[in-house]
């Protein structure tokens, strides 16, 4: 941590900043400039709060130099992390996962229909919601238990690995009882009981990363998933707020690459969500693919007209299938089989 | 609902939109323009799902004229709703509110200390966390049930009604039990397991606006408490997060006047997360005041620099004595007493 | 500047950044950490270029200390700038200044009513477009030096001071010959080459923040102006974009302390082009006198629904004169006189 | 245009309405619905300002059913536009397009290394900035009408095209006469005077989009230079400014799909200025070109070390050619060339 004081801090003031640091056992190092007196911090500093020392007499700014994340950091793990889904199926690997289905589980038709196409076309994972966020009172919230059902079966019935979100801790059992991956959706990224629940379950956790959160924010959700005991976390770009309103958000990719240099955990993208548009979502996907992504999840329907929710963003399974055909070059391009 | 078709829109796509309107017991008026067909729809247009319109054969655009939220709007309640807190302790009435304390409760002294400086200074509600949402899995959490008895303690000991905030929905009847009003926070105004348990219960609900939420979508989150049983529920602006770095994010006061133009719900203002530097607190205050909110929360510390968590946005007991002299007469000057 | 070495950085990597250090007369100052190396810089750092730093191998991150503006800094001059416009009118003192009229020049009936109700409610400057930046090419884009003129007989007939936008460097010359105040206006603050020019004149100029310029930008585009000579600088903070779209731009009041406490040149506020609604102009107003404004830029117009340019962002006389009596208070409250 | 009208507006404000419509050689057509009345208009509504009409008496609200621009709009012209920048050089058709080139022109030696590598690599435009637009007063302005000379004399000995940025209507003349592309800067998005003087230009115009500019905004700023006569315009998607802070700007990628689908003009990436850290460049031009653009512009340098501008940011020659050889089979699988 480097800690620079106010022109006017006080020889007093300075020596409290100092005895706070060797209180810490760390090392301070008070550099004496023309303008004014910077202390550097040598040792692990995450062990003091940086928000704490902002606030001490005389202290004009305090900055990090190391990042405040340690299990999800690349200078901690070198290596790659692979999750594995199943027997066969990983991420962060070589090879570049579909994860296709209903953005929710409707009826048992939809979901067979929309996984019959997914799969025929190359994805071994299928998703569905159960319990579906939705910003209003009186929409569609999702079959629960019943929702879980059908996408347990019918991953059965197609030998695909499945991954639904679980909005509350409450249903972390429930849910992780039929599927295979656990999505914490935009809206929980921050919702620290889920995220430590989730640390003590022994599936992987999909993480969306919050429609306002910073690259450093989303990995410290990453860091209570991992703290807490689960190291299978795969992180998922679905796009951000900003001022632009001709789609729903902006699908933020340069995160793929910043993840992959920060981070040893994979990265997939959902080009769905932030498009709102089935237009846009075969170039996104491609894009992604460009970029390094491990993987999409994308959402397909048999009949959007007719979802309960969010059909104007699914791909018709035959726009898939093409979309698929055309990413499947551009992973090879990259070294990626899919 | 305006629906737009496309210019290419055929015969039978258009037939098609006109049904489903006849199907939901709406009526449908279609308007054939030089260069495209709209149609508008007579009736209570939020029977129908907008995204569900947009996804279907032949519409460019579907637009609301109606918001989606009811029992939430000013059009269904005209006059303005004053919460009730506790004997004579009114929230969104005549009477401006400061609810003040330290960010968490970390010990009974500082508490106290805290309490009996806001009190004198003229705040009638404590606030202090018990549960604390944190960024990082390594700060400090507060202290659960431990830190709700020690604010129930000082509120009786002062007779001070508290505000706590809670994280989980399987902790609200234990907070319910020790405090006055539940705090949604920011990270959590979209966890909507959270908000229908909220509006089961029957204390007030202070709402604090999400990140990242647009103002429809805070009231809608408004509309889950509403819908599902609790009236009592008061809005708090917090902030926004923008591109701007010099502060934590951006307060929007501008919401003040719109929430309550467009609900009867009585909104306050949390200048103190926003700022992240005590000097900014005073003023965002008296601007708070001046553009109309129905109180303020504030963080106030009898040692900032000793304080585990937000010490740096802390105010010392005798800077908040001063802002409050300075926001009576302001109050007065918008006809409100304090 | 605190310059952060990679983990990996060698012996002759940091040698190197030394060596730059003193090419530039600064005094390096190395922190042997047990992570990595940390290069303090001792001396102005603001002689070194931070991406240039940032670029040079074996770097992590460059962080400066002082801030990147030198004469619009309240380090620099502490004193509070007051701006004498004209006879009496001065900006920043102890009296708050009020600059009120249409949005753009449309013919002398309007202007002059305008100005006589703006007048009589204690406004002393007047504001019109004459050159009007429209966001399409079919928009009416003022009346030109035709605008010009009308705006200055007016002023002078009422007795007001005046101010209007200046687009193109090579308008200056005109402008300045008709009106006291030259604006630059939000899509061009960091129109460089205006900025350079303006600060060639001897008039003051109201620098509007651009609509996505954080507050050290918008800092350094005064810093332009007075750098090429022109100290007399007035800030106007007009709102920011974000994600709400319920107004236009959101008003980071927040802005008007922190330029205070940065910079020692005065700012007002326009809460005219942020709201787009006129209701929401007046509890704006009071809320940016409430938080430490030297003034209000505002829009009045005496028939807004003929106006050619923004009416409906315009307050009628009878509303902008009980805005004003209500500002009168607020200003008495915190020492100021209107 | 669809008009919404309050709830409680009168039949005289209904009645006021409809005759404005009618002035304008438009057809209302007022639909009388169970809550509100809703007017809709037929005819290019156009030329009605909505702005305006919002302002009228008993107005809730006003939308428009078709884009504010017409020129640019893919319903006015269905076929791409194809960009002829100099024999053989086109932007827009089956070719790829590479931009490549030193931020600023510095001396002739590192441009002429620059170009000599990139049209070694597949470049065939030479990019490189003689005007540069600098956030504060005291960095590294461009060498002005020298630069442009070197740009040109380089551009001439390697046989490519020249592209460099015009900050200042009074300098269009001089940089068409030295260069084939006008570059449009992201500050200048909004410079109306800039861009009605490049439409009366007969060379190409690459047009940046604004740091905060909405996707119709850019739009419209095209259809400023379009409307002025210069149909030749290459839109420019560099990043847009959010909350996030690891990178300069989003590269907000989207826009790539939207703006072939809004409009017929060519859209090429700028990766470098988002990016500001070279390892996310190559990734991110992959991405463009996956996505769909039609070329990219990219920094590049032979000794980014010892840039006066944006070093930080600038490709070596060698990465730069591994980037080229990655991209060309991507382009390959869209059916482009490069």
């Amino acid at each position: 941590m480097i800690i620079v004081m106010k022109k006017t801090a006080t020889d007093d003031e300075i020596k409290t900043i100092i005895a706070e640091i060797k209180d810490n056992d760390l090392k301070p190092m008070p550099l004496y400039g023309t303008e004014r007196t910077v202390i550097a911090v040598i040792g692990d500093e995450r062990i003091l709060d940086k928000q704490h020392i902002k606030s001490m007499p005389g202290v004009s700014d305090a900055m990090l130099v190391l990042p405040p994340y340690k299990l999800v950091s690349r200078e901690t793990k070198f290596e790659d992390t692979i999750v594995t889904v199943k027997d066969g199926i990983k991420i962060g690997g070589k090879e570049i996962q579909i994860m296709a289905g209903p953005c929710a589980v409707e009826n048992y038709e939809f979901v067979s229909q929309a996984a019959k196409a997914c799969k025929k076309s190359g994805a071994k994972i299928l998703r569905g919601g159960a319990f579906k966020p939705r910003t209003g009172p009186y929409s569609f919230q999702g079959l629960g238990e019943e929702g879980l059902k059908i996408l347990q079966q019918v991953g059965k019935e197609e030998n695909m690995a499945t991954v639904t979100e679980v909005l509350n801790p409450k249903d972390i059992e429930l849910v992780a009882q039929y599927t295979d991956i656990l999505q914490v959706g935009a809206r929980n990224m921050q919702n620290f009981n889920l995220l430590e629940e989730l640390g003590k379950v022994d599936k992987p956790v999909l993480l969306k990363r919050g429609m306002s959160a910073k690259i450093k924010e989303w990995l410290l959700a990453a860091e209570y998933i991992m703290s807490n005991g689960n190291p299978n976390v795969i992180m998922c770009e679905r796009g951000i707020r900003t001022f632009e309103q001709e789609i729903r958000s902006t699908l933020a990719l340069t995160s793929v690459p910043i993840i992959k240099k920060l981070s040893h955990l994979p990265i997939i993208v959902d080009p769905s969500h932030s498009a709102g548009k089935p237009y846009l979502i075969p170039p996104m996907a491609k894009a992604a693919i460009a970029c390094g992504a491990d993987g999409i999840i994308v959402e397909v329907h048999p009949k959007p007209e007719e979802a309960l929710c969010d059909g104007q963003q699914a791909l018709l399974p035959d726009i898939f299938d093409t979309m698929m055909q055309e990413i499947k070059p551009i992973a090879k391009v990259l070294g990626r089989v899919l």
